[in-house]
């Protein structure tokens, strides 16, 4: 099938989405709409999103920015203009839903609160992203990276019990706004489904804060403090009430994560590691039995692990079907047959940057390829000025996202002279 | 405003979800949508889901499952038989979506593939989750629950750099089960939108697995790796380009995350722990310098932590406008102010367990509660059995959630005679 038709078929084809976002959370959020095929005009200042420093760059061109800003239009505004401003309510106009994460309180100061954009459009959902929310005593503090992690219960898990020399690690990403910025696409997508088709329904204001979205995965953590007065401490690496199960050193200096807690993979492990005794030994005969002697268990893994590489230890464990898995760092993740198979990992064109790496998106639809859902790479600053205030204001009831020529022009990338 | 006014004006509200779903991802993307006010009718095998086994339970009735089934209907059907799986294509045929989350395969073994569910209903929005994926070469590979967090890249970044004695700690929830079930639900939703007021339109099948999911975090980890063959490393707590920002013990075991790299904050911070000299010192001048004599301030720093418990540390640098936040755990997040004004923690009578602790759902929309969106707590399995054979699937055409007296009856959740 044609690219054009596939990207014709997206869910969110027709969908415009106006983003004044800046760094992770925003942008994140309108990255995956448009990756689902929405129409994403992405308003910039004049100099950029401070995002485009981060990392590293080709020529000035930042490469993360290929990712985090594929799919968009971009414009530059100056939003202490007036007529800057003017023509964002007119960018508004036509929109579905605008997706921002200023500090609360910012867009009302300068004159761009729900209350203005409502007037020019009574319809527009208005889903805002903060660090601690749009009220509430913490509301003005200043929301830093790890805020969400820290004080969305995350961080305190993500540790090794006893241990005390290291600090517990970061996530090593920014989940918090990863995690705010998805729960803002699914809350926005939903209050539009609510809107669409029913005439007297007005626009909606959506509210996702860091915290909250972090705090959102503490499975049964909360009721059970709340009638036990129960505190979930970290557990590592290992799972208490599972026998072994556990990350295991490898030759390499690699980690191998492994599953072997139940009766029949925990036999089969350890006759693949070359322990048939402990197979059969009573012992170990059932899970809770493993439990209470995991120290030596774990230690006999180890002491296999430790001496072959790690992707030759995890060959031998699949070759045995036992559950396993290195630990994969970017060369494995981008090499690996699977994720090439699956084009999870797929080669670009970037106009801006040459041949890159992209992830595809993380769902797909029948139908759709995952290269048909890739329709351009991240734009530089501005590059779509003229096509979004010289033409599609011009003509807002033609849908210009799907597959028109200029849409899939290679040269969209390139900045507008 | 009454409840059943707010709750009407959920977004999803109208909305008709089957959930085929065990354990977490598809569950949790259940829940998200059943929070967002669409009906979910959960299909149970008449023992159970078997995540009630998980965890603590009171007289029998899993605490996790209050939260992790809520807002939902609970029915059980025998899939092997002929008569129950006549009840499931009835359910479909009146539903908008169906959300599953078993091995690749299964459901078409049993004769419940996309082509039986789409010939009962062409325009079901069927959302798949698996491990790897629909196809792809380890479509069929047992998918254990830290398979997501390993190959996708994450786990090999929550560690600390040079450390060895202790293996990269599991991020302590189910993160990948999570991530996957809110992409899933977000792609579904989507699909909706897109079908929604086109009677042209066909139903989609929409493919989200846990390994994509988790790798769609890693920034710009990719094309770095494509262009530049670089391979990122864990950092730890701290960030190598920012200085200081670090975590830090406390006095009482605890630990403190301090963002201090600014120019303006550092200074703050070192008067406010006593070393106005350091403050001053030109060698500490600017980020660049901070980073190069990074160790000497994070001494420091840690040197005065140690001294104060967590909470008490925490107050002193907020009083200097040093953000920071103390590592929270389950009593932090239930009793802290913030989360309490803004219901991010409220109290729910569940009729299965008395008082209990609920966390809000993780979006917000003006003119609706947080407390209107959760409508009832984890029902028992096939609670709903007589409600949705006896009498749901008898009125189609009546929306069935909006506030009728039935769904907010407080006896919902008690097990069906």
């Amino acid at each position: 099938m044609p690219r054009d038709q596939e990207t014709a078929m997206l869910p969110l084809a027709g969908m415009k989405i106006v983003e004044l976002g800046h760094y992770i959370a925003a942008p994140f959020a309108t990255r995956l709409l448009a990756d689902l095929g929405a129409e994403v005009i992405k308003v910039e200042p004049p100099e950029g999103d401070p995002v485009r420093g981060w990392g590293s760059a080709v020529d000035g061109n930042p490469v993360w920015f290929s990712v985090h800003g594929r799919n968009k239009l971009s414009v530059t505004l100056d939003l202490k203009s007036p007529d800057d401003r003017a023509k964002l309510l007119r960018l508004c106009g036509r929109a579905d839903a605008l997706v921002e994460n200023f500090r609360p309180g910012y867009l009302e100061r300068i004159g761009l609160g729900p209350e203005a954009l409502h007037g020019v459009n009574p319809r527009l959902v208005i889903a805002r992203i903060s660090g601690y929310g749009q009220d509430g005593p913490y509301r003005d503090k200043p929301a830093f990276g790890a805020i969400g992690e820290a004080m969305g219960g995350l961080r305190h898990l993500t540790a090794n019990p006893g241990q005390t020399e290291f600090p517990p690690p970061r996530c090593g990403v920014s989940i918090s706004d990863d995690l705010a910025g998805i729960y803002a696409a699914l809350a926005l997508v939903s209050a539009c489904w609510g809107i669409k088709g029913n005439p007297a329904a007005k626009g909606r204001i959506v509210d996702v804060d860091l915290v909250s979205s972090v705090f959102s995965l503490m499975e049964g953590m909360l009721p059970e403090y709340g009638l036990f007065g129960w505190v979930r401490q970290p557990q590592g690496a290992a799972i208490k009430t599972a026998a072994p199960t556990n990350t295991y050193p490898c030759a390499d200096g690699k980690w191998l994560c492994i599953a072997g807690n139940s009766d029949l993979i925990f036999r089969r492990l350890m006759t693949a590691i070359g322990q048939p005794g402990m197979a059969a030994d009573p012992r170990f005969a059932n899970n809770a039995l493993r439990c209470e002697n995991v120290a030596e268990l774990d230690a006999a893994i180890a002491a296999w692990t430790r001496g072959v590489p790690a992707a030759e230890a995890e060959a031998v464990l699949e070759a045995a079907e036992v559950p396993c898995s290195r630990l994969y760092d970017m060369a494995d993740c981008a090499t690996d047959p699977h994720f090439r198979a699956r084009s999870m990992v797929m080669e670009v064109a970037d106009p801006l940057l040459g041949r890159v790496l992209h992830p595809a998106a993380p769902f797909r639809f029948d139908g759709v390829s995952p290269e048909a859902m890739l329709r351009w790479t991240g734009p530089a600053a501005g590059a779509h000025n003229h096509h979004v205030f010289g033409e599609l204001l011009e003509r807002d009831d033609v849908r210009p996202m799907a597959g028109t020529p200029e849409s899939r022009d290679p040269h969209a990338g390139q900045k507008d002279a």
